[in-house]
């Protein structure tokens, strides 16, 4: 959460549209892939050189240049000047902290928001950014790291499943985008099971690592909240763009990608009343405790405190005491101490404090 | 309320359209009703052939078929090609975790909403979902499984009671969704009888299971209010669709559904004020069971510590205390015990702790 | 609240439009008065058939019918046919769970609200549905039960005061739409009474019936919020409906019972955060006298264990014990006790615990 | 807050447009001071009979008529019909609840607002209303009671200071509307000091009048926030009134004095934040000294329940206990005491609780 | 907070447009610098006489001029009428209380916003109000003291680095605005560092001094919330002027800074959650350290009270109590006691107390 402002930070004072990458550095040099397709043909490449990419820019095809790794800004900076990028554009790509947004520039659209990847050995989840720029006949994806998330999009590519060789670039930047809102499901689910579970466990449970833990959910609520809740302008955005890239047959296919959008907002919102009705629970369960622990004292206290009150008189050394010499003297103050605590023990029954 | 997520998260990945039904699988085959009807004369029909329905489509009567069982999604997908619906609209159908919506596809009005089952074994409310297509002369609606909640109409149908068969397939479409919102009114009554009886049993009560009823109560409540807000929306929609599918003595019937449906919205939203109300009242009552255990508490160690501290002042052995060897030393410390038990006693009276 | 689900519940599966009086029944019939005026002249008559009411629907001068008792379903049937008023209207005057609406049905504007009566005894507030049909020159209203909220209108009709008898029937409407407003304030004021005395009485005060009768306050305020909040949509729909049958004359005096629609809300919501605002001064008074408990508990305590355990050591048995056998150590002990009691009050004196 | 609803339950049912001052009654006979200047010439004045005034109206000079005290509702009455102002703004001028509006009659513009007053005796803040009606060349000032706020302009006047004798009778009413906007600025730093001196004092504070004090700070900002907020509405529509009436140099005036609102609404909101702060600050004091007291208590009742049950274990009357028989017996004993309580000290200085 | 209250006080009562600094008098005069620059050339110049900026006003180069310190109000004054600023705007300049606003004059456009200064010795953020007046080829800003803000900026301009150079007075405005909003992420940062390492500090931590710093946090973005949210309007509306004054090109730059902004908000509002969200953990924090101290003093009571209790038995002086003469009644009563320890501690296991 924090850290986004603290990149940020680094580039205060710099022109706008310098190309800095704030992210963290990573040493794999970028990894670039290349599909060029359409409806009857298609081609897949491993691109080594950024100029390899340029003859295609001007083909009839669409063409879907992927980068994996933003921390060769030389790179962007050639993609940048070929298919004539703004440089602001460009700066967005290379900030990773960037809030999801929507951007027409007339011959091209830019699209900037989060996918998050679950490290199941860590229990975490961590945002990772991905830009999309499309214009007439290609599309550019731009990923923070290597990722598997686009996979079912080639493999679609490949074996010309679906509409997405058949539509043009603006389908599939919708495609990916779906694609990317799809996964947000499965991190909700994984979170939603957290918090049944959760849920179950707290029941009665004062265990003292529960507000930690439910304060760790609720940042995590907050992280996707933060990065997700933009997106509905984004999808709402694509929407309303009126311009030739986006054909009419796509807007049927973006309003179904806004329902998606809505729901996982509306998740969201939900898991944040789920946690927020767990943490007075939690709190409940503290102070039902707390009564339990205070009448087992009470009780204590009011059964012996009478009881040791009388030995402590039988204890005192007066030579005038005559119940002392009593043949029946202690079996009698037995009987009496016996009925005092069975009278106590009644009368916390009738109280119900046992 | 997870389960939304778990089952959306199933078909990640897939090309958007395509038919999955993520529901739970059931085992019966999907049953289909036919009603074909106008002014004069009217026709029901158990289908078991899905190509049955087809000569239908063309006839100038209103025709509705009910379709209850989705799992079969090879009849959805008959359908599907013979009405020219769009595969989005047959995805959403299968995918019964869907937002509930209203789409106007020009030649048809798509409409997918909730109904709830409450089952009185268990105690619980299951959210069921409900789609329906109508065009200038069919309806068509798909249930999760069998149900009994359109005989009210069905009966209407049969007697030529109200104005269902004089009036078009927009009245139909329109009578089915009231039929629906007046369901929920029976769910929120038996939710507003729990919430009241909880509230008369609740005053002083602290059994420690009411933080999880009151819990529960809420979750229930956020389930149905995450499935009707947006019901809004959706008759909303109905209202303001312009379409000759729409017939104008049709739009003062919808304002009606609309009053309803903001009935049923302030109803929900009252009741979570009173269910955080409720909670508010359980800890209350939780802090005064606190103070009057510690009260009792107080009480008997004020009275017994000065008196067993008395009692161990005559148990000394020293060797000249002259108290010891009067005659009415005994008696005389009895009275001053006696006479701090009545101080103590007296002063708690008067701070009201008795 | 709750019973608003319930009643509604009944009518659930019924066609739209069918006449069923959802609300209590009640033996007496309706009772039906009439006044016809213009500015020269008034009628007052009581109607025993509904047919009397009939032949006044015609005439020039302005006609107010107000029927008291909804159960007489008979009796607003024949004022449906007769007055032309769609089936609709008649379904939700009966409907006494109505929410507060207009309806401009272009003839005839349509309102229904609620009233509230204070019943002394039960110290409770019931909501009444009003209900009002006006068209060019005739007044319909709808009470549950007999009351005398409108007798101010009535007396201006027979002495010609203010402008009721100059003006047409939108005036006459309005005039009775502010009569209810005006109502509210009596009921609005004994409500901020009982809230100012409870405040007063709150502060210190522990007892714990508070949080049953706070709670009880929020629910009444929840009430009639409920009620109240949809009229700001009424008085505003009266205001911007353009029709012939609202003169500009009125408008300016809609402004002013829009004003006070407000200000009746905004008075609501005060009471709402001051509500709250109890609740937190109550639960603050049991936290403190908690402390307090615990500070008396813990000052016995504090004190009195050094003490009982001096007693105890030289209550020991032990053959060689120096101390026991000194002339002056009896008094030497109490007069250790003495300063060990001392220096206790002194600690808690600066403590600031007493 | 409660007493507006009272006040105004006073005129339910009487015909709007009747003149019922519902202010408090007092003593003194309204006294009106009247102001006629232009660019080169002023006259001031005060009027015994409000007939005087009336030559005034036609003049070509800017007139302002000031009158302090409502109850005299004769005077209004005539000023009413002379100036030809609508019956209603008279109502509501006398109608001292009434909530901040500005209303366009067309010739000319009424405005109300609230003013506040410090008594500093008292220590209380009380709301006055202050009434304005300006046409082209007049502005009536109504107060309900005397007092100096106005006497800013009236000086300006006097000296010809600033724009006011430059400028129209719009000019002229902002103006008095400013000094009324910055008037709240001297209650609010007032408040705020308040705040800011509370804030100091509470830190670790737990004294039982605090529940007391934040609530009545709560409740004045309630209040305020009442009357101010309506404000913002007021000068807003002071700026969007679109006729000859305003200047259009006054304008990026009305612009200024709308910041200044807002800012006003600003800080009362911050001082709501601040305060709910507190009461948190407040109730974690509570939480805290209970903490303390509590430990305290269990010290002492650790280290002394371990030692008194020693020393009673050697106060028994066995005859065969060899320990009571040895010489250094007792010596032991304290010497395993000590042993005791310096461990027990040792355990409770690394829980930290020491 | 209630500074600006206080502030804004002392000039309630005076015509607008009259200029009073408000802010802390500071010894230093006013020091002027000025830039004139365009592609080819540019110029930096201390002034030490305003008279000296007057002859840049109508060159054909970009100006901007920059005044340090704002008490010298004759500078002000001067400017003021050479440069044809509105009375208005300059009162807003030296009123350093002033929301953040922006204003198209025609002519000119004036924006006043804060900066934040960070102290590191007192660990505080003081605000400091920055204006800025554009026209068509000057720029000219005010701030309260001297400041190197800017200093990004003047060496773009030296080195001609990035397009200030190149583009007019509206490019300069916003690039001195962007860089403003970049340095909000140095504070946000700062604080962001702070509240990670208080949660991390906070949890299962109990030191008293934490209310208090967590209070301070919120104040801390209580205050930045405050300064920071009036910013989106500030520069969405500088997105909206229509004017010569702004470029086209600069609004591709304008949405950019607006985006910054939105983040800059978002920030601050999930830091708000973070506190509140502390705020509970604390609280947690200390119920669960009482519940601690309750088991830890019960665990004892209940142990002690029936060892104690028998002792006292086996204390008392009665003649005939058979166990005192047993020999082996000494260690057998010692083998009960250990007993019922014993099973004392099995039960707090079974409890899970210990």
């Amino acid at each position: 959460m924090t850290s986004a402002a603290k990149k940020l930070s680094q580039t205060a004072g710099l022109p706008p549209g310098t190309l800095v990458y704030v992210g963290d550095h990573k040493k794999q040099t970028a990894r670039i892939t290349l599909f060029d397709f359409d409806v009857n043909q298609y081609k897949e490449q491993e691109i080594f050189s950024v100029e390899e990419c340029f003859p295609f820019k001007d083909s009839e095809t669409i063409t879907w240049i992927n980068i994996d790794g933003l921390h060769d800004v030389d790179v962007i900076e050639k993609i940048d000047s070929r298919f004539g990028i703004h440089p602001l554009v460009l700066e967005d790509i290379l900030n990773t902290e960037q809030r999801p947004k929507i951007e027409d520039y007339g011959d091209y659209v830019f699209i900037t928001l989060k996918m998050f990847n679950y490290n199941p050995e860590l229990d975490e989840v961590t945002p990772e950014q991905i830009s999309m720029i499309f214009g007439s006949n290609y599309v550019i994806t731009f990923q923070e790291s290597q990722g598997d998330s686009f996979n079912p999009i080639r493999d679609r590519i490949r074996n010309n499943k679906g509409r997405v060789r058949r539509m043009g670039a603006d389908y599939l930047a919708y495609a990916l985008l779906d694609t990317i809102i799809d996964d947000y499901f499965v991190i909700l689910e994984r979170l939603g099971e957290k918090i049944e579970l959760f849920e179950d466990q707290l029941m009665g449970d004062t265990d003292n690592t529960w507000p930690h833990k439910i304060h760790q959910l609720k940042r995590e609520v907050i992280l996707l909240r933060r990065y997700i809740w933009p997106l509905r302008e984004v999808v709402g955005g694509f929407q309303r763009i009126e311009s030739n890239l986006i054909n009419k047959a796509t807007g049927i296919f973006l309003r179904d990608a806004y329902d998606h959008t809505i729901q996982v907002m509306d998740t969201i919102e939900s898991y944040r009343d789920m946690l927020s009705g767990m943490h007075d629970v939690y709190l409940s369960s503290l102070s039902i405790r707390m009564n339990e622990v205070m009448k087992f004292l009470t009780i204590f206290t009011a059964i012996f405190s009478p009881l040791t009150f009388l030995a402590g008189i039988y204890g005192m050394n007066f030579q005038h005491m005559p119940e002392l010499h009593w043949v029946w003297g202690y079996p009698f103050i037995l009987v009496i101490m016996a009925t005092i605590t069975s009278l106590m023990l009644i009368y916390f029954k009738q109280k119900k404090w046992l």
